[in-house]
């Protein structure tokens, strides 16, 4: 009440603040409501941006009300649904008084993973705006506060973008009513602020705490005692905690990797504890399908095409579901000079990327593209540390409940990858007491190969987990399915080098050792299981074994080579760089290691460039011990 | 009532069974609840799994109630829209009497095309489980019964899986409420129990009864008298019974059909009649498009690529919908040792498999994978009888309501497939009854070939239909599509013979026959209509026509041959097995008949292959009454 | 009340026709109601197709009902969401009266535009069918009136087609109440009804005067002082007409462009201006997505499977959404007789097509099936005059607020088109103003290259966005990927011009003229970045510079050849026709101007067709002022 200059008690009227809830309107008491509907049966009017009910025609009267008229208003009653009611209060003259922010009831503060507790109440809460959607209705914000993200929906117009000064990764305060929508928790906003000055440092500070601290990856045992994985133990956990960190943000990650079988062993036990990760931070059950994508890559390298459509994607989800631009993460792959353009294309919309690979790399070309770069070279190890042991730890160091389904894996990379590291032994046995011989190995390797070439850009999700047993729910399929691909894959190489083996033209070189060439493209079958790098390696292990001398072999097609040797010291990398300078218009590029590669050439120029070849490799030094059985394969 | 120790009548409270549904819950009785939520205007109790309501605050006095707490309660009312309100009973001391299942009121039993007349009511439910799909509010299970599929949901938590005991195939009984969602009919489940025992084998016998009462396809008659048909009716039918066994059991249908004249006259049909039969079965308007997939197939087998894409849709959608694995019916494709590698693969999912082929076949080597195998050669019949004439009467079988829709295909078909079938005349005597004249059936037949090029990988379902005139709904539109169609195609191959006519090498055999070769790669347009089969197929005609003679025609690229003869007769299968053997590292494979064949090679051999083609060519015998003007068409 | 022959009063119940809604329904008045449901809890009534409602069983006393009954009821109350209360009329004897069209309350009539006021009245609304959406509940009709166009929701049963008889393009009368569903205003519909006769009429001169009205483009003053476009201008207008049209008739509108620089500088103003034009006419924020769609065309025509597979799409669009098919817009591309059969495969399905381009065209071939073509080869004009350039002004036409976004854009594709059209200079000027200088625009132009190649089919919105500026939110991530693009494109060239260069063949022709060929197939990096045009034109370019004479290259492929010449009159199109005829299965076609061009041959007639080609030349006229380093580019 206030007084009037008469004298009269002068009865007071609220004007409820923008944020004022409905836990802010008490009974008896009249508030100056706005008419923002006529219906019917009465009209609408708003109390604040949440407050808003029936004035029922019964209570109107003679009066009639136009949309934006005032109208003062008791509350009436709270229907069980929440609806509110009001009636018109019988005031002849009053005064209004705003309650502002100061006068409005504060709403408990609560975290969001305490909304549960809270259903059918106004809270208050704080956090960072990790996704912007906008919806046909409202605008759904997902606010991340140290515990969770939770979807925030409010309401302008429909298909009206709600507070559009507020972007994403600003720290904002949220009121609003708990609601279950679809059986999900979300709030419903009544006012939603940008914090600035203080309380947003504060608020961003305990973000980060609190980031920090959940992020921080599990500490796990190495599956074995091996003084590398000690060396590189700080870079795994790295890569751990900034995938950690990813999924705590909102920020969808997406997996690049080598289409073989290393880099299957080394994709899918990051793909299982990351979508165990995401499941039990997010309520939505599709979040592991938003938030993860796994796509293998068919060259050795991070091609532009790739980059290209994999930015593509990142803008369109960004543009239509307000989500964050993706981690890219490369799975035994991503380590050299040719991916950079690539990592350039992301780098223009600072796109992080995460490279975990055991190919030679190119430090200083790579890493200043790189938020983080595992690769075994950098730490005086080389390919015989395969991607696929290193990753099923750092997968652990991400969900160590996935143990159990990935011991057998580390072996099967290193089988795949013909890795002879010291701790081999070790991951086989792990790998024994899982069910899984040193046959068993082959076999699964050979199916994955048979797998890999037939899935072409699918990502082969369901397939692969039964091939590889990665919560596959039935033993005897996976036993099935390895044996019969298996199979087939060894069939089919067996019909390729029977076809191309009447082609082979064997010599003997100046140094003793024979060479064998072969057209992997005139004498082999096209666009079929296997390609040219297989089917090379197969007619090499079998000329090692019938002649048991050093043995080099070149299958060649129109504008490549595939280079293998056995007690041949190759050095290819410095025979590719001596071809490039040497063979004017030659077009040479290629890589490898000592005594497996591959070279890259102009059509025109291959005769010139393979004579050149076996020139130099006539020149080589014999080295028995040296052999590429046991090296990293070919990239076909 | 029941009486105290003290002789004071104690009243009686009723605890009910977790399977109580409202219609258990009688006025002025008091039950025990259990409080599962508090709220500003009160707080709701659980009285049963299914029965749960509002204490109002305004009932509740001054006591205070926390989750979990035990509370007395009586029902207050029943709104409407079925929220039910409880108050508080005001008993000072209790007996509390459990309400054990037997006690429980039993509920109608419906079953599911009942469903629509007890919107509102609690019904018990009995049938299999075809599908479990985990929303991000409830899990929905499909329950099949004898009459229909209907979908159950059940909330356990948002996303979180309920009843995670019940997997696909359980038999279960349903309690719960009738409703209608989006305004299909669901039932809201108050209870879900899978049986086992003598209930479940009662219930199994049951669904198979009236699954097989269900599943039998429709009495048709044959569209035209033919004792080939006759012979085959049973094989026929088998495959109707198979697929509308799959559309009732929820299992989603993948057709994979040679993309051609032919294999598009068999799909087609079926496709139409098999989305009749789901859109009378489902209420969904979208279940043909979820349970039908129809799929050309560019190579004459099930390539390994198809089938493992096959593979990962299938267990993706498994994965995501909880759908049921397809059965894959292999339409004019199939039946040969091709097939094997793609058929074990499926079967290591035991996904069924159904071929209806008219391609000479290897049933010893397929027959393993197929639940079942129609094939005219396995009645002593051969290619003559078309794909398109047996899918038909299938499609027939499967709903009858299509015959005025398709009695023209198996003319088209047989056209397309230069089909001199005893039973053409009366095939194309019918297509004449729907306005289609001999140069009408030409001008589809052509229309489709150029169509199906341009498609590529499309199942082009609307411009078939318009081409096919399968449900257009313009037959002006038909005419004109088909009339542009075949004359841009009759164009395409004009200027195609004109290209390569120049390069035709004609000689003479020792057997008199006239040999033509031609290089349809280097001669012909390249990635454009029409394909090296049809191309030689045009020169060859163009040279029986010219010559009068017996008539051999080879046209090759850099790996492969398309044979054609006319009055020469060729056993192209043995040549090739010929071939295979006598040239070394020629990798030579093929197939074909007597006069049509197609063989592949090593490119590095070519010469040599065709060399000893040529001289196996010259001793063949002279047939002047053999031609391939009048056989299976060639595979591009 | 009416008198009974014992002259009695007989009350009177009110039987209400189906068009009735709830504000025909008044107090204390009884009508006559038909039982659609029973309920535990009552029974519902139908008093009319829109008015339903439940009787409680607390009123309905002994009484039992079935489904069909008939009941007499008076109004019991209205909910405040909307249901609708009844109760038995305790009457003894009655007469029953129908209350036809005519004594049905009038519902007003509204526009579109003002349903946002009338939230939960029944309102009447005439107007078209623009789209008929069958859904798993409702049939949803999108209405056009004069004013937009609003979604009308039919429910007959669940995913049954309501009111079959209505079809798109039908002028209708709809009576439905108005009501927001996820917060978009939609219609629901009480009653819907096909008009015909004069009713008809009149809607249909309204509508067409209302959109006649509304699709005139708006008037704009060109970018530049230009006569040539003065010329063209009212075609452009039309263009503008045309496609606001569609937009406005629910129609989607297809952007088929070439996929080089003037091509995207052609499609994106476009593509931007239709977005905001839908946006304001469409209140889902979907609309834009749903229609509009930009792809880019690899080939320099309009490819029979590109048109194939709109058409699919368009197709199945109709089925699914109940869509109308497309209108194809055709950019920088489609005036030549190589477009037609693609038009011809349209045509069948009426699918209007306009194009502009600045090919040289062939009007006769064309135009038949176009309803607009611009070119300034119809106004004397040539390519110098580039898409660019005209279709910024049909944008600026749709939606003159984009013009800031799009100034500079005709400048770039000039630069990538090489135009040396007389306003060049203007526009280069324009793009100054937008701190564009020459270099940046040399630097966007070959930025725009490297990207399309690496894009391939993907339309890559957001990235051609932020390369062109247009709509990019971030000014210096435009320079970043501009400027490492370009740099990128650039050491593309150069690698391939050096691979290239030891390659290329130099001779003196009897004019003078050096003629330098190379085969861009055989010594050349392969599917990789340039691609053959390209590479053609930079070893030409560098020719030009190193020597200052006359200048022609040849860049060969198995079955193609590109041409440059600088300083030699080549009239490419007279010496394609004189091959064609010349060389006997030679396979040749192909087209340019005078000193740019590109043909194609059997690969078989390789070297016949360039040594007649270059014979040709020998023979050319030497003009030094003519250079293909400032005509238009080649197609790769």
């Amino acid at each position: 009440m206030s007084t009037s200059e008469t004298g009269r008690d002068i009865p007071v009227v609220y004007d409820l603040s923008p944020e004022a809830t409905i836990d802010d309107v008490e009974e008896d008491t009249p508030y100056l409501g706005r008419v923002n509907g006529v219906v019917d049966y009465g009209v609408f009017v708003d109390l604040s941006d949440a407050v808003s009910g029936l004035v029922h025609e019964s209570t109107l009267g003679e009066a009639s009300y136009d949309v934006g008229d005032e109208l003062v208003v008791e509350l009436d009653r709270i229907r069980d649904d929440g609806d509110v009611g009001f009636r018109p209060a019988d005031l002849a003259e009053y005064d209004v008084v705003t309650e502002g922010e100061g006068s409005t009831e504060e709403h408990p503060a609560v975290r969001t993973d305490e909304l549960d507790d809270h259903a059918g109440d106004t809270v208050r809460l704080a956090g960072e705006v990790v996704q912007v959607n906008q919806t046909g209705g409202p605008t759904v914000f997902g606010v991340r506060d140290g515990a969770g993200v939770v979807p925030c929906a409010a309401f302008e117009a429909a298909g009206v973008r709600a507070y559009p000064e507020v972007e994403l990764g600003d720290p904002v305060s949220v009121t609003g009513t708990v609601e279950h929508r679809d059986g999900a928790v979300q709030v419903e906003v009544g006012d939603l602020r940008v914090l600035d000055g203080e309380e947003a440092d504060e608020l961003r500070a305990d973000l980060e705490d609190a980031l920090a601290e959940r992020a921080r990856p599990h500490d796990v045992d190495p599956l074995v005692e091996w003084p590398v994985l000690d060396d590189m133990w700080e870079d795994l956990r790295e890569v751990a905690r900034v995938v950690r960190e990813a999924v705590l943000e909102g920020r969808p990650i997406r997996v690049r990797h080598h289409a073989d079988g290393d880099g299957m062993c080394a994709a899918v036990p990051i793909e299982r504890a990351v979508e165990r990760f995401v499941a039990e931070h997010y309520a939505d059950p599709d979040a592991p399908r938003h938030l993860f994508k796994r796509l293998p890559s068919k060259a050795p390298f991070y091609e532009m095409e790739d980059a290209t459509r994999d930015l593509n994607f990142a803008l369109g989800d960004r543009a239509r579901h307000g989500q964050r631009l993706p981690l890219v993460l490369m799975l035994d792959n991503g380590s050299t000079e040719e991916d950079v353009p690539a990592y350039e294309t992301l780098a223009a919309y600072d796109i992080p990327v995460v490279t975990v690979d055991h190919h030679h790399p190119d430090p200083e070309a790579v890493d200043p593209y790189l938020d983080a770069h595992v690769n075994p070279y950098l730490h005086g190890e080389d390919y015989r540390v395969t991607t696929g042991m290193l990753c099923v730890e750092i997968a652990r160091m991400i969900d160590p409940s996935i143990t159990e389904d990935v011991r057998h894996l580390p072996a099967i990379g290193g089988v795949a990858d013909r890795s002879e590291a010291e701790a081999m032994d070790d991951y086989v046995d792990l790998a024994a007491e899982e069910g899984y011989d040193a046959e068993d190995l082959q076999d699964v390797s050979e199916a994955l190969d048979y797998a890999a070439f037939h899935l072409r850009y699918d990502d082969g999700r369901h397939l692969l987990n039964d091939l590889l047993n990665v919560g596959c729910d039935d033993e005897e399929r996976h036993r099935d399915l390895v044996a019969f691909m298996a199979e087939q894959s060894r069939a089919a190489v067996d019909r390729q080098r029977d076809a191309v083996g009447a082609h082979v033209e064997g010599e003997r070189l100046d140094n003793g050792a024979r060479l064998y060439r072969v057209d992997v493209e005139n004498h082999a079958y096209r666009f079929t299981y296997p390609a040219p790098g297989k089917t090379t390696g197969s007619i090499h292990d079998r000329k090692v074994e019938e002649t048991g001398d050093p043995v080099i072999t070149i299958g060649y097609g129109p504008d490549f080579a595939v280079l293998r040797s056995d007690g041949v010291r190759l050095d290819i990398p410095r025979m590719v760089s001596e071809l490039e300078d040497g063979i004017v218009g030659g077009g040479v590029s290629g890589g490898g290691h000592l005594v497996v590669g591959s070279i890259k050439f102009l059509p025109g120029r291959r005769e010139e460039v393979i004579d050149a070849l076996v020139e130099k490799m006539a020149d080589a030094e014999i080295d028995e011990d040296l052999g590429s059985t046991s090296t990293a394969p070919l990239e076909d």
